[in-house]
């Protein structure tokens, strides 16, 4: 058992530097994780490379605050370091870095964004590559998730005119907590990746709109930072995928509703996370002298799958009734792609479900949430099943006009999520708030345009949806186009050897 | 009272300058402003930036020259000032106006635009980027206003041969008016930013081609002086955005018919003035030293929104009526967008609709008027009702085929806004008078290649409309192309540290 | 009346250099064309350029070398000159000529071309500017031009194999007359621009490869001279322009007739030429000092006018019955677009027809001639029309895989224009040689791929057509995509001013 | 007959260098080739290249090791070489070649390779331009190598969630044979091109991945090499291309009856090897002082061409009894393309199909054969005959995504060729064992989002095929689209010349 008084030094700890006597300090304290090496989900290699050293850097964004306290034994925790005595490495920043804190320097003031788009475009030039690869990756080719935005384009817009719009409400209720716009703002992992104080931010931001809040089960923040983070009255969600080990996700659940969430949204589009390419590629880092050309021990995996071990590919419609014995929360599914499964899942009595591909990060070749939206509403209202549950979608909402497509389509309400990690990544809470705003301005906008005083007015006959299940132009596969080798009209003549 | 004897002095003037006691010039007279500073629908901070000088340039060509009469209370009139003494700012020029006065140098001959777009062309090198922000922007992605035009490219000619066209005709009449070529100049705003004389040059370029001009409300040069600018017997119509207070539409209109104006156009489909965020990004401006990074005061809203507050969103079906009883001119409404809103307006008794999204600058994914245009049409005939009322159609034409194409469909006309305002920017009347030409010899080789004696002889059987609802090939969307990052293929090998 | 022996010199003409007093050399032979000159189909500008000099270069391509005898009198004549008494210009060639020069020198050798595209590539780096642009050029944004090579990777092939094709033949008959692949060389305007020589040139090259040759009535050679170049028993049909005064339109015809020609082809696409705007473009000239900006006299047409004046708009399904009156070649009507006109063509009782848009030079946005023929074959086999005449498309054709669509369809055959004169003009006889024996080897080896032993076995089922009346990929608008303005995501934080 | 002990000196075969008198060295022995000059395959130019030399590197890889033995009489043997006496060229190496070098210095880690693309994208970089020109080139336009892969992307799935897919299986049964994962690697020739070991290399990755390997007819290694290198029960393929010679044919498919192969496919796409431009292309090299501008004797034909003229284009469904009566293996057809032909093959009584366009190196245009495999299977599932044969596909495949799709359109299994060859040429063995270990990774992971524990799963209803008809977005044609003069905007005002 540690002792908080007795302080150890960086040279102390430096010692253990070792696959066979490995301690780490974290946050000032010092844990020995030599037997908890091999167990480490993300492979021991990233810890090796901190033996002996701080490792605070590199553990703050993707671990839970509360992770060591309930992964590491006791025993193992060594206690404070004088962090006086511990040597700063000093990280000679690569040229990309560099060139990156002059990006930062140059970025542009947070009301020169317009759109959605605008702070994507600041993230993309302000965040570490890493988190960069994290945050925007997606499966295979990446093609759903560019088809998730592109779907939105083919559909186009019946407007209605001569309506009195003076006033325009853009308010409704969703699993009956009145909202002030249609979106949730959906879970997403790793906030920290982007900004320091992690998920909170969108908490508040939530709060300030007056939008609901879906908890991940892999944020940075813990839980109970999460939920504390709310005002009075908030109303959050919890995602969650569910643990091999029931009685974590029983705990898990049980707290959740303990703490007052109002909705569990039961991922089941990933038995197992996705490959993201751009994602391992942009954590390859030196393998060092010792490694031969060609070859190479460890394939990274990238963030992704590094945290989701713990994940159960055996969860099955058969565990449904589980989950509505163990908890009174409103049960919604999220990741159903077919009107089969939808049917489904009225058949077992959930509340909800998400029509959603993962933000295409699962899939490569998945259609998107407002594809699947408008084969499934037709097929329900001809059932007489259209109202017995909430439907959402999420993936590619960029626009309020998104929005107002998935509601004149059917759906309850869209979640958003990279658009706003990526505001918070590059603004803060007010990068949120503004992404926020822009939306309910332009919504406002369009609701008058269209030409509907609130969103029940929003019905199918103010879209065409004719060319949205044509994929004749789906979004390019990078990767092929650049490998091909178009062919060439004739060179220049040879020239003669003599 | 002012008293035009005493000039007040530059020096004088200079002392007013701050929120709470604010003067200004224009066009050599002062006026105060303090209290109108509120209520200024461009908002404060652009009357401050010019508090204690001389604004005129900044006024003139958003403002129609009686507005100082009509909104400033003639108390607030201080009479002339003796510009002689007014310090002139030697307003240093960025390296984007230099560069732009040299392309002003460089500027093609008129006889080197040889169509429509050409002129697009030439504009958009010379005029202030101000100027071409507000003229060539567009609502959010600006993908109606590309789709305005490549709706057109999706109908495909079936032409007649041998058909004796030594003669052909190319007049019509649109609200029992003769015009030389089925084209009106339809209304655009703010004719000023692109030419010093505005909107009078086009009334003289549609006086020499015989055809039809629609006076805007949102006009820099007064209603009048367009009137007057007039020939015998040439005719113009009113555009009209519906002021919240009906007394004043009242005065418009029953003056504009007064004044001569052949025909009466509501706006339907601007209950709101659009966002268009390439007109905003244009003005952004240096917001001074005072303001901190990420944050700003006041949202600058472009051009287009300052203008339009007076709009009211009120507007519907049940004004029609009204309408009808302060007026005997014919009754159109611009701006339907779906089939069964023609339908209504046959029912309320108008005379005719204008099928338009507005130049792409209201709702982005509306329908081009050539596609509503299409949609319409059979189901008119179907009902018996496809001659209740003239049909037009604007939007996105750039060539006499597009003329060609809109009257095979059944419409009677079409208006044509843009490109004469580019024109003009860059050419003046000469300039329009050259466009005009240009269609006409277009309009007149093509009515002969299509076989066709006279615009009457134009119908369905000679296009090919199968691929028009067929939105694969949408336009793309800049932003969050240039936004994504498309996965590359492995980089070269890293360097050993070694 | 010239007297053939007295020289005169060139000083003696250069005196004659006004617009009313103007002489021109043309081949060492002066002539006095001050009367002329408002008569001048191309405009008096082109002949006044060279008043009082040498204009043999300019003369030479676009005018048949008995222009002079037949369109100027005698009196006019005024006799041979001295050449070496009249000052050489030294034309001060252009940085745009001296490039051309240099490709020129490194021009691909014959055997590095390896398909028709390649001619093209090689043409377009050595020809001069205005040949290309008369040659390349089409109507308006040249859409049909393009979507007449992109109509045929719309169809699809359905090959069969264990087809015994050990043995192909690829010969067919035209009008009866036995060919040794199913293509004509079509008529094409102007050849001298692209080779010194001439259509002879194509006499030649078709004869060697046993096709037929059409001449045209634009030719750069006298009609009698590309008849006196074909062989023994070679095939040539004659393309017809039909003239405003019937009696040259019959004597030519006659003519042709008499001289041998087995079939007239009569263009109906043309009423009027088309306006080209890229051959315009490429004639536009310094105008020289006096002109002031934005003014120009008079407007350059492009060869293509100028040329063509004489051509009847007035022509009608009316005269047919006068052409079979005149004379007994089988006529044919090239220029049909619409499967009712080929019906009609039936009904007067023509020999066949071509469904072609004319290279698309005339209405942009007319079809293609492969997508009308599949339109067309279906109407006439549902009537049983199938046989009452030969059909022949022209337009786009590459390679043998689009001659092999058409014959799959119902063409009889297909004419190929512009790739022959590309293949002339940069490598002469020797080009179109190797650009029709390409042909072949592609289509013997297509035909074994295809499993046909003869063209008689080619058949609708060989073919997939279905993405055939899709234009949802329109080629694109490169004038409206270059002045397009993309939006841009937020630029850098501005500078302070401090 | 050659005398071994006595060995030749460089200098003697030094002599031997004209056309008339012809000797070479190939693998340290000297070889008369004088007579045998106008049978070669490839042509005389060649070999005259090395008339008198070393021709071992050029003859390697095209030539299986028992090429001189088959095909040269004995009498033409001329025995050993004392190599230290031949000359060494010192063959300067091109800019290219020496880029090339660089290149390969930085090859990326094997480990950096995350999916198939990326394998092409290092071979395009590291391979010989001749190499790479052979082993990437297609035919024509090359349009349906690209639709290969182009097609899959026009087909979405359709997933299905909360399935226990806990345990997946990948396993299947090809011809009998249990396989690991549904894919087999497809005949590809002249392996040695890209690797020296050649198509053993393929082998020896075959069996650690228990896959089947199908052996070219076209190998660089001998047959009988490719066999040996094959582990204790693994399983090969023989595919077959028919020779003229009957006798050829039948020894080679007894031989390898005898040698164990389970399954004989004849190709049936390729009476001809088709053109591939741009190997003709990489191929073409200085012609040399005597040849004259434009002019050359010998077209060159690429490799593919020749090595083939044995093939028989005389092939036809009449063989195939005779196939059934000289073997007992499994017989499939390689390059079905249309479901007649489906239907023909079953009754003539085959074992299965490949749907295939062979790469797309025959027929442009050829549809692919996911599209064939869609259009085939409803037909077969109508008449009853869906089990009658096995059906395989290839080309195309880069990803576990497609070989999901073609199991869900009801194919057994999948040929992969082009992506193993590019493993192999950039690094060897392990390239291909990483390649395929890949494919399993991504295979395992793309069962479980699709909600599948086994192949026996997958059914037509986990895919949405409505978009693969359409061909509106048809691969890009480069030669026209890079010949094409794109229309331009007016230039800047011609300079005065005063």
């Amino acid at each position: 058992m540690a002792n908080d008084k007795i302080q150890l030094t960086g040279v102390e700890v430096a010692k253990h530097n070792t696959k066979d006597d490995c301690w780490v300090i974290v946050h000032g304290r010092a844990y020995d994780v030599t037997e908890f090496l091999p167990e480490h989900p993300g492979g021991q290699k990233i810890i090796l490379k901190y033996a002996g050293k701080d490792a605070t850097e590199e553990f703050e964004p993707i671990h839970p605050p509360d992770t060591l306290e309930k992964y590491l034994d006791k025993s193992k925790h060594l206690g404070p370091v004088d962090m006086t005595t511990v040597l700063k490495e000093k990280t000679e920043q690569s040229p990309e870095e560099l060139e990156r804190q002059e990006r930062i320097k140059e970025m542009p003031l947070l009301s020169q964004c317009y759109n959605l788009m605008d702070f994507e475009a600041v993230a993309k030039r302000v965040m570490r590559k890493t988190a960069w690869g994290y945050y925007s990756s997606a499966a295979d080719d990446e093609i759903t998730m560019r088809e998730n935005h592109a779907a939105f384009h083919r559909i186009w817009f019946r407007p209605q005119v001569l309506v009195d719009v003076t006033e325009v409400d853009l308010r409704t209720t969703m699993l009956g907590t009145k909202v002030d716009i249609p979106f949730y703002v959906t879970a997403t992992a790793l906030g920290k990746l982007g900004h320091v104080e992690g998920e909170v931010v969108l908490t508040r931001a939530s709060q300030k709109h007056n939008v609901i809040q879906m908890i991940p089960t892999l944020a940075s923040c813990a839980f109970d930072e999460i939920v504390d983070a709310a005002g009075p009255g908030q109303v959050q969600w919890l995602q969650l995928y569910v643990n091999k080990d029931r009685s974590i996700t029983r705990k898990i659940v049980e707290h959740a509703e303990k703490r007052g969430c109002k909705g569990l949204f039961i991922t089941v589009d990933a038995p197992q996370l996705g490959r993201r390419e751009k994602d391992m590629r942009s954590k390859f880092t030196d393998p060092g002298s010792n490694v031969q050309a060609g070859q190479e021990t460890e394939t990274n995996q990238g963030a992704a799958r590094a945290i989701s071990t713990f994940i159960d590919p055996g969860l099955s419609w058969k565990d449904i009734p589980w989950f509505k014995s163990i908890t009174k929360m409103p049960i919604l599914l999220k990741g159903i792609q077919r009107v089969e499964d939808v049917i489904k899942a009225i058949e077992v009595g959930v509340d909800g479900v998400v029509l959603s591909n993962h933000g295409g990060r699962q899939l490569d070749f998945a259609r998107s949430g407002i594809e699947i939206l408008a084969e499934t509403m037709p097929v329900l209202r001809k059932l007489g099943l259209e109202n017995k549950i909430e439907i959402y979608i999420d993936g590619g909402i960029r626009r309020a006009t998104d929005i107002i497509k998935a509601l004149c389509l059917g759906a309850k309400g869209v979640g958003i999520g990279r658009p706003f990690l990526y505001a918070m990544s590059a603004y803060g809470l007010d990068g949120v708030d503004r992404a926020m705003q822009l939306l309910k301005d332009e919504m406002e906008m369009n609701m008058r345009l269209i030409g509907c005083q609130n969103v029940d007015q929003l019905n199918p006959s103010l879209v065409d949806v004719r060319s949205l299940y044509n994929h004749g132009n789906t979004p390019s596969d990078s990767l092929a186009l650049s490998v091909y080798d178009p062919l060439v009209n004739p060179p220049p003549r040879p020239k003669s050897k003599l």
